[in-house]
């Protein structure tokens, strides 16, 4: 029997995910809701189900799971709802943008045994799980230190970021889940700094586009990201991990691996210029990922911990970014 | 309205061929017919579609294509069979191993105004599309010379060998067929050799497993052409064309883009192993543009006089390697 | 007339000074001075000049220039000797280690309109000299934000790091240099964190083995350095810098530029694994360049100022290492 | 007793030879000879020695050595005459542009027993060097085909390519003497194609500016051959060694590794634009093994046999240019 799932949300990440489950074997997309009815009929007409909304697809015993792709100030009490009617939850990162909301969420989850998948897309990047794969493997010995670059091709849209919490709860908290996965604990401080670099209009909206910051571990490890709103040279994606035996990098993905030489050198194109279409396998893997957890606790999946340890971290290093100090982290 | 589809044969390839029809918005799969009754209901299973027998898909006058994946030695009768019922036809390369039987096959083609595409799924590869797309923007300038590398893993059975024509005409002959399009011109001339570096077993199928020639155009352009049987690291795959103003390379493609380093030097994993998997967005590609092609006659593909033309420098190359001088190329 | 160069100190560094000289068509190794007569014999056996002492090298009034690679805690007062006898001195890195003893040193040094040269061998390694030419030609626009990696093979003896100042004034002193020369100002504050990772005996040396750093300068702009005295693979360096207008990366340097491929995949050797084979082009430059400037003012070397300014940084960033708090840079 | 060595002829590779011996601690140039007097003095200017004649070169026991810079045409006398003068000889390539001179040459050396080292300098590449001992560790187990590239920047003068023998016998000459040296055996047959792409008056020279060969051994083995006389990306050289269990490149030389970044994509900076300056290590590195071979038999050089060797499948590939048929060499 396939899994039948439902969309909340039939936006950009709404279709990226109906693809998903329409090309996977073991389940099929039953339901679809938006509030804007022309964008989930471009669903179901593309990949199936049927146009509906909260309360029938809560009350749909049918139904075994919802991918909430809704804004996120609707995520925790969406999580809330489907978790006391017994549905498995794949919610959009984050849960909310108040780490207090997002304790008393988890705890209803808990409370509930229901399944919570939280979409840290990259940690199903082929290029980050062969990493991943190289430090379990033990091909670097020990994880001891961490260089991770990201870097967006331009500044996301004002609106974006007065909603999403600024650079380092909606950018960087992608390399912190990253950070905390591939060293395998969580950091105990963080250092940081922020500033205006790309665009001042983004000083007018209380945001940082540019910002630094040094994780340590309990132990004594060190992980530093960069991140930056703007490269003109593409979306720029890296992770370099150095253990006791050795390291391991993944460098960028690029769409085509072609190179000219001319009169002025070796070229080869800019990066992917979007994270859809760079993390467009990742998106796939990670529905696929949530889609066999339905019915098996034994896949490894980032769960509402994980999103809240992220934010935890985002929200240590703004603050260390404001007051210039290394702000421990509350280990929740 | 959708195009409706019907695969002949369900192997393997049937089988990818099947996927991208299922994914593609303009298509639909109505029907697959193969000997084996489980190999058509394991794609009907997964890519929608009836079983279906030749003369019913025939009859069947809603049906717009045929894509061929049946043995070699049906190619010629099949496409001169569909040609006559007005289906537009995708076969798999080659049409025939018989240069003769593929020009009264083309004849009948001709005759019918048939829509034909081989399937020389390369021109559809990515990284190989972009390497033309450089060479048409004029960012090298003419195209004059090239490097064409082709190593498979491993040697095929011995009975896809007997069957093949050997490796001129099974695996050479995509490397020709790339170099003839990407320099915009039949050869004049070719030069080649071959021996038994790999498996003495080949030289008892009375074919090399390693070959290399030389194509020469009327105006001395010249492209060289590495072939084995065998390489350890994997898949390789790589094109590099010069121009009066530059070259463009086409570098092999990688699964992932990590890299380790450790006190024995830095690794990154071995190629693709398998054609499958290499050429995966190519096979989706081919058909994609077979399906956009079926009423469009703008959309330029792969046709049956470039199904001959490859078959014609194979010929002359495996003549020349037993002859030890250059053969001319029937200009056709 | 050729320049007469003295050299204080013929140990390892000695020596390599001295080749330089020795293949600089405009300049001449006159004398050379060791307590170790073996070693200074060695030298002039090798490169010419004659074995002396220092008073005779400052009463030499034709020589017009000395080399200090003496051990650190002579270096300012011998800086003071031969600034006050006319000689334009080139002194290894640090001149102290001691910020005050620096100052009072460069006061002699400006009284007596002496030159002086730092040895930052880095300014001159081929590589990074054409990342500072990328960024001087504009082609990055304004830099704006650093990446430095700086990772030795393996930790110095413990009685180098005794002497040394530890982890951030013998090692990170380097990459905090590159930062200001690429950066092309004083940053304003710096946040560090260091730990004993890859040997617990360093702990008693009271240093750490791994740190990495923050600047942070006055307009907002971001360096960060992450640095190690283990690295398996070799001796990684690397800088990258990233502008307005895109981005410029040093990469490795490798003594050969081959990979091999088997069935294990691709490889390449480790990195160089000492920093005088990685730096002999960079201490050959520097030599070349402080000959050049003898007679030259207009030639930009690193200067006093330019010592004592990495210092005031390094001393910053460790002073953050212990107490975990940005810490502003005395502004000197 | 360092050895003492005369060049002949103080033109420009003559002067790389003379600081190549002057960097040698084991060797010394004591004479030197050019009919341009000035030329002559710019070397011992730089390098030391004297200013000398044939005669007395010929008549100075004391001198070990001498270096044929002389013009071709001159190098067969030049080598019996020290031959017969007991002197080691190091000659610039080739011997003579004809066989059977060459052949009455190397019979004088073998009669008087001389040292003879013919410059081949790719040999003495430090990539070329890592490559081959890779071949010779046993990396890719038996070496069994190859694909070299060898593009110059831009077509030397016209009169040179009227002395020099044309492009099989002055330029692919090289990747013959290569594929030999790394395949370890003479080939027994050759195919080659030549043709005018980059400049209408190299045919007034009866010359070709583009050629590509395959090079065949008695079991089957392959190497391809690409040559040009233009490469407006730099000066391409490259070699690919394919064995039966993996493959081993040496990619281009690179003067400094550093790549931007920009809206435009990524972009390293062309190769080098000259012999002189790509293979600058191998010209020091040449010069150093043949003064250590003058007391030393066993140290392993390109010998006389080396240069006919190669003269002869060069000869061939020209024939097959003309002829179009494989040609089968001359084993001497």
């Amino acid at each position: 029997m396939k899994k039948k799932l439902a969309i909340l949300g039939a936006g950009r990440i709404g279709q990226v995910h109906a693809r998903a489950i329409a090309s996977n074997p073991i389940a099929e997309l039953v339901a679809i809701f938006d509030p804007v009815k022309d964008a989930a009929e471009a669903v179901t007409s593309q990949f199936g189900g049927k146009i509906s909304d909260i309360d029938s697809i809560v009350a749909d015993t049918s139904i075994d799971a919802v991918i909430l792709c809704t804004p996120t100030d609707m995520h925790a009490d969406q999580i809330e709802l489907f978790a006391r009617n017994g549905k498995a939850i794949f919610c959009e990162k984050p849960i909310d943008l108040d780490a207090a909301r997002v304790r008393s969420c988890l705890d209803v989850v808990a409370a509930t045994k229901a399944k919570l998948m939280v979409g840290f897309n990259r940690r199903y990047d082929p290029h980050f799980m062969a990493l991943k794969a190289a430090i379990t493997d033990g091909q670097i010995g020990r994880p001891e230190m961490g260089v991770i670059t990201s870097r967006d091709p331009a500044a996301p849209p004002a609106e974006y970021i007065l909603r999403s919490g600024g650079i380092f709860r909606d950018m960087m908290i992608h390399d912190i889940d990253m950070a905390v996965f591939l060293m395998g604990a969580m950091p105990i401080s963080v250092m940081a700094t922020g500033a205006v670099l790309t665009d001042p209009d983004i000083s007018t909206l209380n945001d940082f586009d540019s910002a630094t910051a040094i994780l340590k571990w309990s132990d004594g490890r060190q992980v530093s990201i960069s991140n930056s709103r703007r490269a003109v040279y593409g979306y720029d994606q890296r992770i370099e991990i150095h253990g006791s035996d050795g390291m391991v990098q993944a460098h960028n993905e690029r769409p085509v691996n072609i190179e000219t030489a001319t009169s002025q050198g070796y070229q080869r194109a800019p990066l992917h210029d979007f994270f859809m279409t760079r993390y467009v396998r990742a998106y796939a893997n990670e529905i696929d990922a949530f889609i066999s957890s339905i019915s098996d606790d034994t896949t490894d999946i980032p769960t509402g911990q994980d999103g809240l340890n992220a934010l935890l971290i985002a929200d240590a290093a703004l603050e260390s970014a404001h007051s210039g100090q290394a702000v421990q982290i509350n280990q929740d």
